[in-house]
């Protein structure tokens, strides 16, 4: 079932993508629309209730049915989470990630488990660190990405890889590696550090059109 | 000092091997016979005793002399773990191994800890979701096997490579960083799992020569 | 900002460093001499107060202001551990890295958590096991080496792409993810073992100018 997701991520968006993830039953294909696939919290959002709602968006994709990320375009903070939080993460050759949070004063510390089942600890760090583009290769050489692939194709065939084994154990093996509690304690983290002086700062100065670092 | 494996584990023959390998004092090198390396859990293992014996291997491979895997053949669920559970697993291009355990609604709990040592989370939770064959080149690319090699000269290479550190050392390091606690409870759920309808209606159709999803 | 460091640790050289560290508001770049980047701990420490300025100069690495090592020559034991503290390690191609403490009888215990963040645990066992000597390309695809590089330049390349992040993110990103309590326990499991008669045996051939395992 493909579930399109928003530009950008705020209460609103958050929880029609919530309702979306609870509606599948069945394999959850994750794609953006057009060139992104999704940029991260919106960086309007002050320090309101965003992360119980991305909390569970995270928690329907890492500890509910299969779910295939398909990203062709260019993914952002929490948007790079959504995509890791997924059992298998198919990109095009277009698609770049990037850990953004840096740039603003923030923290992926919320995604930070999720990339961990990805990404070793000292580079994920360093790709925090920079904020650099990765390409759909460099992701997936560092774990990111799990192939990189031609076309839509490829969707059909981890679908049908997921035939044969069973359904209910496959929720037992999510939800028992699953690290939901950091996850939640990592919103937290974010929720309080948005009401930081810098970061609103940084914040400001990119809704004004210039760079959040100058 | 050679070990060679059982085709299938169930009580008498993990009992059997448990013995073997407590026998060795020196380094350990871990083979199958002929095109079967070791295929796990015999499926006509009950909630029995099994659970208990198998971590008593695993804690002489993980916490004992030096483990080394020669892997030429087939490996499928526990002896995935087995093999995993070995300080170098070197495997010829005929080897091929797959974690088998969700296609009779199962999940491998108990080798989890040890998987983990090898492979990162989520290509590692792909693989058991999937069930799919690893050939050598692929199962060396996730991290489950440390060398493809040609013969046995590589065995002999990686025991001259051990022989000039403290074996002492040697064990400390190996109790210290080794994860039984894991592992044990992963076997106990296992064990628990077992008694499943699901899973004795994937057993019993296997059993019964057709295919445990059908 | 360049930090030099001694080529070997001991309670001296160790301090030293710590203040060197301690001075360092901005980006640090961690080198050997010549040939040496650094041998680890020495040869003649005994039980004595090395732990605790050891454990400071990590943290000083760790959780301090960015720090990139690089790394033209040799580095053993400890040495590995610093290095593997920084942010980013470049190497040329004339590196090489070996984990020595167990020719010793010692065990990597006080840097395991740091190698950790780069090496899965299995190869990062075998290469303590072995004591084997790592050229810069090896050292790279195990993780203990960030990029292979021809020069200093891209010491400066990585400075750049510090520059448009918040310095207090970098920190708290930096201080959220240091594993500072297992190395503070591993050093002292180290402080204790240093008393062992075999270690102390195979240390004392080593400085007569035999080898420690003869």
């Amino acid at each position: 079932m493909d579930v399109v997701l928003p530009a950008t991520l705020d209460a609103d968006s958050l929880e029609h993508l919530r309702r979306r993830l609870a509606a599948c039953s069945d394999v959850i294909v994750l794609r953006g629309e057009g060139e992104v696939f999704c940029h991260g919290l919106s960086l309007r959002v002050q320090d309101v209730e965003f992360a119980e709602s991305f909390v569970a968006c995270v928690r329907a994709l890492r500890c509910g049915p299969p779910a295939i990320a398909f990203v062709e375009g260019s993914a952002r903070g929490a948007g790079v989470g959504l995509l890791a939080a997924c059992d298998r993460v198919l990109a095009t050759p277009r698609a770049d990630l990037a850990l953004t949070e840096l740039y603003f004063g923030l923290t992926p510390a919320a995604i930070w488990p999720l990339l961990s089942e990805r990404v070793r600890a000292a580079p994920l760090r360093w790709a925090a660190m920079t904020g650099q583009n990765l390409g759909a290769q460099e992701a997936a050489r560092l774990g990111l990405v799990d192939e990189v692939v031609d076309g839509i194709d490829a969707i059909e065939r981890c679908v049908r890889a997921l035939q044969r084994t069973s359904r209910d154990a496959i929720a037992i093996l999510k939800r028992a590696t699953a690290p939901m509690g950091a996850v939640s304690l990592g919103a937290e983290r974010t929720r309080v550090r948005l009401r930081d002086p810098e970061v609103r700062g940084r914040i400001a100065r990119f809704l004004d059109g210039g760079t959040p670092w100058a």
